[in-house]
């Protein structure tokens, strides 16, 4: 897909050389290729091609690591550039065009796992992670279980670099879902808390539910990190035929043993609203308007298009 | 596209551990994406991967940055990577594959405006410049503008890296076209000029007039840059079925008050000559022959084929 | 294609923070394009983005260098990125789905050549070679000469790098074949035999014969080069309607001229053994398990799909 519009960002307000107002974009070509064995099962992978313009330093497209897959029925097999079973949590991102507010998700504010992102996603344009991970759905549920190691360390024959193990569990039913997450880290990004040195995204928990009323929708969700707690509420309206509101606001509570040095995520509350208008043929008009909870230079706005191809 | 032959090049004469003659050769593959709203506007994006070979050196391919643009009717906008008002302005390039001479261009020393590219241009290879442009075209008209700026500077909140404004206005009747072009530029290339700092691309005016009679055609263009002035005449002349011939001869007369330290052009007389043979099936056999302007080593020839897919 | 499995190496056991079990994954994605001219000779050219994860460490795709070809009958002639007259010798790689033993190949030790590729071939992540070959074709004849030449030295206006030269001729008649192959090169990597420093790839010489009777076949290759001898014998057995094994063993015998720190490879005897399994659809299991020279650290294991696309 393509995405392209205007961002004016207070907070480069303080960046030397940097035009507080600057075009956004990106641009995304997905390969994905996909062949079924004589039994039924699928065999394929995924690679993707991407570029972004950001606080005016555009950029050139580049590749990502692929992704393979291995699917029967219900169950998933994926090897490589993984998804990662917190990432895949239902109600940790916003229902918008790009699961964030904004054209560029504006620096995803609402995520109640805070936006440092310690744990497995799909990257686009790099390496990313070299995992393994499977999901299960069968009615309603659906079970993720991901794993990935780095190399790193220096003992001969082991690999002691960065290793994340996570599990997701959701189930829908309705108008209603309930989604709980965990994941296990070791060797990551460290924080200092009371005095002993931490992975940032060990003991991570996630809980969410939410409900959808057609015309209306809410979700709840609630993390806990060696850093903080965070509690986001997030509320959808459709208006008319072709426009969605989203609005959200996060609360997020440092825990006070951790050094000051290492945090890396603000006190108190943000909020946000996403606008979108569907103006048919897969293109969409995204309008979106962040408040973090920094002190000052806490606003930002923007508003461009998202077309599909 | 793709285009291969080879090039000698009496100038690398000079260049050590460099062959004078060598493999030339351009793989192009361009992404072109659009859908159209329920409005009947465009939207879409480019994007290209490309690898070139010269002067004995292979290369991988590169992805340039994308390209967005919203059309509606006679007006088309571009977003990021654009083409620039002054590299779109007819008359500037020759009407040949390369667009230069012979297989790669050799230089693009036809240019009225010289071969420095100091104006913004879609680059297939790099970043390029993240500009904005209005191109509106009715009948024999055309009207372009565009504006690009680059970070840069130590300003808070402000970009005064590279910043370029261009216009430029066509207008075509029966066998006739006439151009008018002009650029204002900001922090780009330095020339020292009657112990003046300037931008090299400023106050750039570019002016073409041209007249094709189907078998034969002809093109006089005249720029002037802060640097030197120029004057181009090109005649064009289809032989037989298959065949055409593309002459072009340029006088450059740089302006005296330039620190020689600082010139990038060279004063005087250079000329070319272009023959292409058109096989079927989209591949033409290209051969060119370039005379600079240099005191020696002024010449080069390069043949070989130029297919389309 | 993709190909993606697990890999256990016992050699990483001496390997800092390395596991001695990794994944190991390639996906390839080729652009093919041709066009054909009214004349009937057939123009295009190939390029490739590939990327893997070898050892632990997940990598993005690259782009290759492309290749160009022109073709009419039996005769091709490619220009850029060649494939190389010595890597095209039928008999010199395993016919297997990796060319080699296992998901990645496992090393290459069933070259009779060595596996330290003192030859040209198609770079599928690199700029690889800048060449030019012609191949001929006729009933069950095949001839081959390739070239190619790097910029280097100190000497202006010639290219006095890396320079290949190789000849291949082959020859199949009902269930048989023969191949041999000769390759001159200069200025390559060096080693030092008998005081004298000379170009590894030098004088390289590549004899093979092979029977193929259906569901049986063997092939025995003889390869020379300045730094060894080497023999290998593979065979190959079709067992049921959908698995194949592939055996080989290879004998190295190192000139006992060649200083022992220009060398590069193992005296001694190495063998494998490759299981696929036709899952349809494009998709083949693969197992491989390689014991090499070496005195210590010798085996590896491998086993994973590989799938088309």
């Amino acid at each position: 897909y393509g995405r392209f519009g205007l961002d004016w960002n207070e907070a480069n307000e303080t960046n030397p050389g940097v035009s507080e107002t600057n075009i956004t974009s990106r641009f995304r070509l997905t390969f994905d290729v996909a062949t079924e064995t004589d039994g039924g099962v699928t065999v394929g992978g995924r690679i993707r091609a991407q570029a972004r313009s950001r606080d005016g330093a555009p950029g050139v497209a580049g590749w990502s690591a692929p992704q393979f897959h291995v699917a029967y029925g219900g169950l998933r097999v994926n090897v490589g550039n993984i998804w990662g079973a917190i990432d895949s949590a239902p109600g940790l991102y916003l229902n918008t065009t790009s699961v964030g507010t904004g054209i560029d998700g504006m620096g995803f504010n609402s995520l109640a796992t805070g936006n440092g992102f310690d744990w497995d996603t799909f990257t686009s344009a790099g390496a990313g992670r070299n995992g393994v991970e499977a999901i299960y759905s069968a009615g309603g549920f659906t079970g993720h279980l991901s794993y990935s190691q780095s190399n790193g360390g220096v003992v001969p024959g082991s690999a002691q670099g960065l290793e994340r193990t996570a599990i997701m569990l959701s189930y829908s039913f309705g108008d209603y879902f309930v989604t709980g997450a965990y994941q296990d880290e070791e060797n990551g990004r460290t924080i200092v808390k009371n005095g002993a040195t931490l992975s940032a995204g060990d003991d991570l928990m996630f809980f969410a539910a939410g409900a959808d009323f057609g015309q209306f929708g809410a979700t709840l969700s609630y993390a806990q990190t060696e850093e903080a707690d965070a509690v986001t509420l997030a509320g959808e309206a459709e208006i008319g035929a072709a426009s969605t509101i989203v609005a959200w606001v996060n609360s997020t509570d440092i825990d006070t043993g951790v050094t000051a040095a290492t945090q890396t995520r603000l006190d108190g509350t943000a909020f946000g609203i996403n606008y979108e208008y569907d103006l048919g043929g897969g293109v969409t008009f995204v309008a979106g308007y962040v408040n973090t909870a920094a002190a000052t230079n806490e606003n930002s706005v923007q508003a461009g298009l998202h077309f599909s191809f």
